[in-house]
């Protein structure tokens, strides 16, 4: 069945709920980057499938918002009845506002807008007399034909010693807080939170091991969580209730102050705690920083997971060097094949996200994913880009290398050293500890500006603990004003493309520490803690200055003593060679 | 007489007009850094002369609100009937509506504090019931004894030939934009951008060269002067009318469209705006930027003007050292000494700003001042650190140096090291146009964040031509978001200052150009225009990347071929060794 048959039954259960428009969110009630099966409405109705968007459909227009890094994919998966327009911050209220006219309704899921995104909406179409119509029944589901079955089952649990602190003594810090704001409670509706918090992980996700949940934390300690799950208790001893069930819930709250994080949490929970006139609190940020900084116990862990996943990343160069000349190997074989040597190890769960193995010109695509019957057969005279990270029981990991079967031109191999040096840069940096998300980015560019060169993408995400490969707030990017906090561990990914011909970027995980030369604490720097080799054919040594030349070796050398255990004799022997000196 | 007795009387006067609190802002009625003598009232109520503040007196209470470069002058200079608070944005509006009881008067002269202060003070008190009395007379002229005669003379007439665009293709550029955003007049309120648009020039200032005056320009081309200078017309043509008839003359807007810059306007003319229902529009930022931007022509005379003042400062350099040892020399000796080199040039008009002379530990004191009386002898074996510039009939310069007359201790040197590697760095660097001040600033500062350094002032600030030696909005610092543009002038100002000990700051002016290896004109660089030699002696090679000794050696090379010809034998014999290869 075609996309624009959904489209004509949707619009046929439009008009039956007497609505002029809906909006649909490509995200779940959660708002994360990635969505259940069976809560992927949007690709169900028009057959997108990119991170980020949001459709407002009406009687004679179907739109999609999204933002550059999807528009030509959206172009590709989406039929000619859908226009595509770029998503900035919140423009689809603009576009609601000025297309409806007065005495028309909007209809949309209030489990899937945001009460920020709810409050300009509804302050926005006010003034033009256009009606919002409250409906908790999502129209996609009246139509959905064959929708996956909502699953979900109870959290995978983690032994206590892979956290620094255990759940008690974290639920103990947050109730102190809360009664410093004089909070009654607090609703966490951004899974990563309640999954740091509780230390419990989840296994809902094809690549995130969040727990899919609301947890309501009350002031005399008693914490009920809200889910898709259908058991009574979780871990043992916490209260577990259906989602739609915290609605009711919430009427306890009459005249109380409650905590929310209104970007986040669904319209339906904010709107009915101004109903209950309960006072709303959206600044309490206690959650937000403290769910993102790893303690001493689980940095450690992290140094061994990340030992592991470069293990595997030995292996796979190992495998993929000696027999790319020998049978063809596809952009797809080869991300299952590294998969497949991250599962050798026991603490492997999953991949973090989907790998982006790309041949040639495929590298220049940033979000590129091979396609199992589609994807190209790796050229061995192109550059091979591969972006990959696994999901383990001791962390979560996110590496990309740039490599070459063959010699390269020199231009090729300026352009991957320049990219070298901007990687070096942010590994080695001292920052004054009030430094900005884009103070950092622009200082990791200045090697590349150097040369007219550039990326696209930013420079760094915050990475979790065997929770989401991208967590906020730690960001290192150009419109970024987030600080570093000692104990995030973020991506250091810099990168040059080319349209049509090839791409070339180079990341490792690097985590937040004090600068111990600082007299005054005043500044930070990063340990990295990926381990794997750069590809020393393609560095053009003359272009590195001696303190650039004193890293690699270094950090080459770290890469062989910390890995060497773990190899085959053959792995080791060529790892050797591609981790000496230059 | 004190200050306190200044303070009794101001409060008797308080009294009659039966009034509880009254507002003075250290600034005049067009909000600059400068403020002619008759216009200082702040100073003469208090006694403070820094460039920033403004105070509240109630009837029991004198706050001087000032920010940290002044709290410690502040201390020094008020006596102990004032409270000092650091001033940040408007937060002498949280103050006044803490401090003030529903039923009470609040009175401020409505030329003086801003509209955009005026509205956020008027919504403020509104909630507590206080009132605004407004009342056009100032209090502090009341009471002012001997104020100096306002005197305000023609502006004084440039040649044509030392601007690009004349001004009435100025006028009709500026008239096609109005008429574009359907704009019936514009008031103009910042006198740089009125000196700018009309290319004149005033002489009411000891430091910068405004003509003083708002502009109001009308749709039809009519160009109305209101300033405090009582001729009929300037430059011949201009009408010219008395400050105050400016409310008077607004009455002909009455339901028109009219531009401000709310920022920076009186809010005497707002509320006249107002009260005439004209509609105020705030965001026509036109001449913001363009008054900034130097074109080919000025930038051939921002050129020859700094090799002029290269010149005041090599011979100056030259004397000291030949006289330090043989004779006493104070910092203020120094000042006047280096102003005389600059007033042998025919287009020397005055310093740019106080000349700072510090020896030793003054050279922390990032605002010091030496002054004719105190001001110490300079001590041969500490660093002398001078900042100055002049006001040329062809430029404003502005260029801090660092000196030694003896031998230093390594740390010193490779202290100075450091922040000459920090100005190298910015003197070179190649940035996306995009990029935000605050991002420049934080890659200036890298060298010195490695060694755990810093320093607590911008990096850069604008600077005019023939202008303000501040000019914004281009500005490199930790706070800027401003994005530079081509043909703007800026200074290039690290430092690294040991409170008690002593201070390091090199400083050059910088151009903005386009980066010409830009293959998608994305990039822009810097041009330095300011020359005169750093100390060889103060520096470690050794600490230094091959570049950075490269950019050196070029630029002592560019001092010596741009200045010899306009030396003496003996100074161009000296000037040769302070520029030799390192």
């Amino acid at each position: 069945m075609k996309q624009n048959t959904y489209l004509s039954k949707f619009r046929n259960a439009l008009k039956l709920n007497n609505l002029d428009a809906y909006i649909q969110p490509r995200s779940d009630m959660y708002g994360g980057e990635e969505v259940p099966d069976y809560d992927a409405r949007l690709k169900f109705l028009s057959g997108f499938t990119g991170s980020a968007g949001i459709a407002v459909i009406t009687l004679k227009k179907a739109i999609l918002f999204t933002d550059g890094r999807y528009t030509l994919q959206a172009k590709v998966q989406l039929n000619k009845s859908w226009e595509i327009h770029p998503l900035h911050s919140n423009n689809w209220i603009d576009w609601v506002t000025d297309h409806l006219n007065a005495g028309q309704n909007i209809g949309f899921d209030p489990w899937l807008v945001t009460a920020s995104a709810f409050q300009k909406l509804s302050e926005q179409v006010k003034i033009k007399d256009i009606a919002i119509k409250l409906d908790k029944k999502n129209l996609v589901d009246q139509i959905w034909i064959n929708r996956p079955k909502i699953t979900q089952k109870e959290p995978v649990r983690w032994k206590d010693n892979y956290f620094a602190v255990n759940a008690k003594n974290k639920v103990n810090d947050l109730l102190a807080e809360m009664q410093l704001r004089d909070l009654d409670a607090l609703i966490i509706t951004q899974p990563n939170q309640v999954c740091w918090l509780l230390n419990i992980r989840g296994n809902n996700l094809k690549y995130t091991p969040f727990f899919l949940g609301f947890l309501v934390v009350e002031k005399n300690g008693d914490l009920n969580i809200f889910s898709q799950c259908d058991i009574k208790y979780i871990k043992g001893n916490l209260r577990n209730h259906l989602f739609y069930k915290l609605e009711q819930y919430l009427s306890k709250f009459k005249n109380k102050n409650v905590a929310i994080n209104n970007k986040n949490c669904p319209s339906i929970i904010y709107n009915k705690l101004k109903h209950i006139s309960a006072k709303v609190e959206n600044s309490f940020s206690f959650l937000q920083e403290k769910a993102t900084i790893k303690h001493n116990k689980e940095i450690q862990h992290i140094r061994r997971c990340h030992i592991s996943d470069g293990v595997a990343l030995a292996n796979f160069f190992y495998w993929i060097e000696n027999n790319i000349k020998k049978q063809k190997i596809t952009e797809y074989d080869a991300s299952e094949k590294l998969k497949n040597f991250r599962a050798e190890n026991k603490n492997f769960i999953c991949e973090s996200f989907p790998t982006i193995a790309a041949t040639g010109s495929n590298g220049a695509i940033i979000h590129y994913r091979p396609d199992e019957k589609k994807s190209k057969i790796i050229d061995t005279k192109k550059l091979f880009l591969i972006d990959s990270g696994g999901q383990y029981l001791n962390g979560t990991t996110d590496i990309t290398r740039t490599v070459a079967f063959e010699k390269q031109s020199s231009q090729i191999i300026n352009y991957y050293t320049y990219v070298l040096k901007a990687h070096i840069c942010l590994a080695k940096l001292v920052f004054r500890k009030d430094a900005r998300g884009n103070e950092i980015d622009a200082i990791t560019r200045k090697a590349l500006w150097e040369q007219g060169m550039d990326y696209n993408h930013g420079t760094g995400h915050g990475v979790g603990y065997c929770l989401g490969v991208h967590e906020f707030p730690p960001t290192i990017s150009k419109t970024s004003d987030s600080v570093l906090m000692i104990g995030q561990l973020l991506s250091n990914e810099p990168g040059f493309y080319i349209p049509r011909k090839f791409g070339i970027r180079l990341e490792n995980l690097i985590l937040v520490k004090k600068f111990s030369n600082s007299i005054n604490n005043k500044f930070f720097c990063f340990e990295t803690v990926s381990f794997c080799h750069f590809e020393n054919t393609l560095i053009n040594k003359d272009l590195l200055d001696n303190k650039e030349v004193h890293w690699l070796n270094d950090y080459h050398e770290a890469v062989f003593q910390k890995l060497k255990k773990f190899l085959s004799q053959d792995v080791r022997k060529w790892l050797r060679n591609k981790t000496k000196k230059i």
